[in-house]
């Protein structure tokens, strides 16, 4: 069973929207070696484990749910990335297209229409391609040592796919999830060498893959020195265990240490993404707006909240 | 952020394993239609979402999170359907194929080979025909009318086929999982119709769809005498706004009324699923095994916790 | 523009329900040679035609119009094939699954699970291996030579598969649409060779495709006796130039002629097909069944004249 | 059965060409929500259709065959936005790429180089995104209410995705045909709104979906002006009782009353699209042609009668 | 550049047909893991390959190279499985379906359909499940350690999907071919696994992969006896540096030796397919077949040949 | 059995690399009608082969090996237009992304993202879209007369998306391989329309399609004047009968004579791709590298062929 808080894994960064990033990070979130492919690789690994290696179940397991806060987080700052493109400021009810302009020009040259005409400027299932993800990217072959091998090929290649992504831009909202990601799928790839570890498996010098020094990023390196390339917390409420295996000398063979948390990492408040009244979104008029106002006495608190949780809106009309 | 706990959300009920039956539930776990689309389709929305409507958002992302622990749970139905089809009852390091016999025949007669091609006789993200799961399943539209009418839709074809499956087979392994699976597809109807009865629709009869008696159906009676068709728990730690919107009279017009529960459900234990030697599952020859038995001092422990959990292994041999 | 009768183009001959049947039929609707691959083929041909060679388009257009007419019979074919696969003869209001009975066993163990988890015992737009029809399927290559020549590819393709099919039940249900297309399939390989003879090309006697002797076929000689497979109609409420082309002697070089004919065959009542509780289709409850009969003081007047179409159902309970 | 003049239901307007808008418009033809997709739902639910509901069969299907009109006319306005963009204005027997000039440069940079190399800029059976359309986007429930709500949903998301195509190019081509379809989208909304009104909901203020002002889009008030929001013909050559359900005050409760009319709405003349030697096509080369010429002796009238139809050729060269 | 002789890698062997041990056997073929994905991404590899390490582009092509002839020989064998199936063994002229015969029941009931409509009982790029052969299978991820792990998890899996369908017939045409494929499985994951020990991993006791005593299927024990899974050829014309990395104590750790072989294996007769007239496979009629029987005066001494090759047919009328 | 030299077919022209030209040329390596279309469905319809007409067989399976090396060719090509796309000339360790520089900015704005995200600038089996290679292009129907069509059909396709292609760019890299390709695609429909010229039909002076005077592509004329257009070899090590068919006057119709050659074309070196330190390509760190230097003492040795070979490396730093 799964619960959920209101909370990012990783805090969002506030930087200049920038389509054409969205769409290349979409490889991350809906591509072949995604976050989307991880999350259900490895939930349905663990739903169909069997034997009774129970550390093995919950390495995998806990690693399965962190990736669903990776693809909350992933979908989040794509569609950050996405939101205003348009560079509309206005007032809650413009109307989109009045007197026949083309507000919406820059969703016919995207890289991927589908953010503009499908989404309303938020991420979608798919690939930089334009590719809907599919349900046979998921690898579940029952074998564990194999299964293991192909999580670590899979984390290797996501970690590799990404640390490309991240010389596409410079944009600070694109860099600060991509370094997050490439340094928690560097943690994710020694949990799966160190389970094969236990199996016999020496990986001298081989990993992690790429090998290259990722501390030359600047937005990697500040992640690095705070050891998150070598911790994981199960995200179990019922506790796990997982640190049966993920704990002592890494794999990478660099003299650091595996270190299973018992408490989770800090959780960062969620933006509240504005009105766009060019996709309709959300498109309540002020009929219905009032209806759904009249919900709750709370509704202004609640703003209050969300904004204390996200800090203001930094497009929000002055 | 996500959370877990090893815990199903409705018990796995034992009965004999059917391939065809298995088949037949896959629609409901990778089909268009089924717990992967919701899941998939809420999360995107709730991570999408514009505009200050929280107890919209907590709403629809509440849902979203159920919708994970069913995809859990019908994994779990399926692999149990499936499990032991060949009726292997033997020992550990029984020699799988030995001599020659053809120990897997049921496999090449199977509806969907890849159960025992692929998935060492374990729930695919696919569908009935055998389609893989596709991210153009997932509709999200940006506009909160549009989207709280595509969910009902969804939520009524889901409840329509499941009604269906459920007709196709009496096995008390499917029959437990589908029967709560229509009630729960019931309770997700009013929740969207309800959401759309704060914006004004009035939907006199028509609800739920499709309009029968389910209580006809015995394994559904049970719940629905136990009010579960009517009730929602937010699957959040940090508590929601969606009881704003889930109360007061069911959409139904049959003098029902929702209720937001404080409350989770009781939860139940996972099954421990058998080794499967002809499958190569788990697959570790002795020497292996005896490295990974050494991993943990609670082993004996654990094996004990498990079976206490789920009960006796039925298949176990004496 | 496109305009309709309610009739159809072939009649529809009753036997026996035969799911197997219906789904190696689904090839001619859904396959990647089948009537939708003709139809938007040849209408996305004539859409984009290039040019003043006018005969050609009328030709090319006014067979793409037969075959939406072709998707027609094939639909209702299937549907009528597969409806009432359980058997059920019952009253209307009968609950299904009522008592926990398996009334939809026929489901799970069905060729294509599909037809009765989706399409309540209709017809799909996927094909025999239940893969659903692609737009990569239509070839519009943009020049003329080609365009005919692809598409002479295309319907002997067809009618090889038709022929195939037509050797795999003797189902009269089946076999009366099936020879009736293997017929058609002719004359469109005809429609195709003569354009391409007017271009220069002579075929000797290499056509049809595939060379046998389809009169062994005696639902087919019928037909052929009748001249079907060298006659074409244009479909046309304002007239075309297709006879231009359509006329003289056959490419077959067996000394029949190519007739354009100036009136459309003779059409055929549709069958109406039984309500069906099992499937929840259409699935009203006596209340909404009232407000939807209250729609029309013809109700009764209407039910004659559709049974009066399609003769009375064999079906229904005396 | 089915029939066809060869005029459109609406007329093309001359503007340049734009393969940007050509490639944002594929998404309503062959998009997961276009008009592929709504004629082909409408056509299956029809031929699928079970009882004695005739009036809503009516409706379903008289709305489809609506509908394949609808594919003609964006795939005319595709071919008409993509046509000559490589802006050759030459003879009919240049010769492309002569002396190795790079003529079709466009084509490299276009938005779907598929456009120029499969197509020979024409239409394509593809989304804005480059996918194929997929049979798996049918939905045929066989339940007459689930299968109306669906139909409703379709026919709003397409009138959302439409209203932000509009917004993306002010192109009086592109906008002719997508102020159409977004009249016409919010008549069918309607339709099935009307028919769901009558098995007992009441739409209050939600309809139509996005609710937005339409008539602040130029293009769109001229149609509303003219009521084009509120009709329907039923295409129907025997006629039908589709006015049973579309008739009486119209379900988005502004006071206007839907129509069904007995005669159709005016219909267009089709342009002739000119040879494009760069994409040999349709690529007789003199000798073929004067085959193809001497075919006919009304070849010059049939020019004539062409040009007279669609006006003078804007881009022949004088 | 490649080159061809028309013999095969390993023999066929004479049994009955199973057309669902033939659908099982397309998963080793079309399959996410089958011999079009290994032959595709190693030749894929090799193409895209960069730097300087020539024995590892040796290594990577050579193994992609023998791949293409297994591709062969597995795509014969299916066809061997599906031959005949309906048990026809007539004159070559006989009708197919002649006075309404159902002589391709078969192919109704098939697993897979399409053998018998679309490929006159022959292979076709698809899985077990119907999918066709899809490039996203093809992963080449420019990285050489990356490269080379996913090599070895493909290989692995390869070997398990094959252990599998050896347990699922006891066919000798199925059991010969498979057998062969899971010693060659083991030898290319010996391959990969020397490629990465040099540089620095340890397997110690993990290989292959899965890990059970294949010695235990008699048909696998004679190849290994033969040594069959510890050396390769580079199949090259031009030598190569596979020897490099291909040789030294095998990462299976289990004392054998890796051996690249200078000269090929031998090869083997290519079986003659009979004629299908009820496939209309090749279906030249009379005529046409004496105009290629005309093409050339070697016929006889050719038909001589082929036999000769492949042993007299079995199926032969007498 | 496949063997294999490591020359090229054709030689690859040094010029700039032009990432959108690349994705343009993927077409005709992963699309519909692209090389490995034609490579995979020759050899499938080699291998399900019936019947004893053995020069036919040769035919079809010896083009289909001489497509290989065209998936080769085209593939290379590719991998060179894209290589080097940032402009990096650096250093062999060189950091990529160093100091957070957006190093691969290119990718971010290329046509396909993924050749930069997955490929590390190398090809891929997809198409100009970004769409994979799907085994549902391979048509092998079985019957002989239909299986040569359908080549014909396909090798005028392919000649006709090639020569739009080659005009959309006047790369030399491009143009190299295209106008080769362009050549040997009218050699292969002489092949086909002779083979069915055997059968009967007279095509006339309808070939090749399409049918304009490709000498005025200065680089296809080089080809031309060499007679390339005009003659086969059939690239067995084992002879064939290819030339029973193959010969005499090309079915053109324009006075040449077709030819099957005794020994093969020239072949050419394949050039060595630098490493790519951007794509972590090869991606060894100097400890690794050393091993992998270890590996022989032919490694200078080596090198210096490699680039006596190919050249000196036009892009290596001086």
């Amino acid at each position: 069973m799964f619960y959920h808080i209101q909370k990012l894994i990783n805090p969002i960064v506030v930087d200049e929207p920038d389509p054409a990033a969205a769409n290349a990070l979409q490889e991350g979130l809906g591509g072949q070696f995604g976050e989307m492919r991880t999350m259900m690789q490895f939930l349905f690994q663990s739903f169909n484990f069997r034997g009774n290696g129970i550390p093995y179940l919950d390495l995998i397991q806990g690693i399965g749910i962190e990736e669903i806060s990776h693809v909350e987080l992933i979908s989040k700052t794509i569609a950050q990335l996405l939101d205003g493109a348009p560079g509309y400021n206005g007032d809650k009810f413009d109307t989109p297209g009045a007197g026949g302009e083309a507000t919406l020009d820059i969703g016919r040259l995207a890289k991927n229409p589908h953010h503009f005409i499908h989404g309303a400027q938020g991420a979608l299932p798919v690939d930089a391609a334009g590719n809907p993800w599919s349900g046979s990217y998921v690898h579940n072959h029952g074998n564990l040592v194999l299964d293991l091998m192909d999580n670590l090929v899979l984390e290797a290649t996501g970690r590799t796919q990404k640390a490309r992504i991240y010389q596409m831009s410079d944009n600070k909202t694109l860099r600060a999830t991509i370094a997050f990601l490439i340094v928690r799928d560097e943690a994710h790839q020694m949990a799966f060498a160190k389970a094969l570890e236990t199996l016999g498996i020496d990986w001298a010098k081989t990993l992690p893959i790429p090998k290259f020094d990722s501390s030359q990023y600047p937005e990697v390196k500040k992640l690095l020195d705070a050891g998150l390339h070598r911790e994981q917390y199960h995200f179990r409420l019922d506790s796990s265990m997982m640190d049966l295996i993920f704990s002592g000398s890494a794999p990478a063979n660099d003299g650091t240490e595996l270190v299973t948390k018992k408490e989770p990492d800090e959780s960062y408040p969620i933006p509240v993404a504005p009105e766009r009244p060019e996709e309709f979104a959300p498109g309540l008029d002020p009929e219905m707006q009032s209806l759904a106002d009249a919900l709750t006495e709370f509704k202004e608190k609640t703003i209050k909240t969300m904004e204390k949780k996200a800090g203001p809106n930094p497009r929000k009309k002055k």
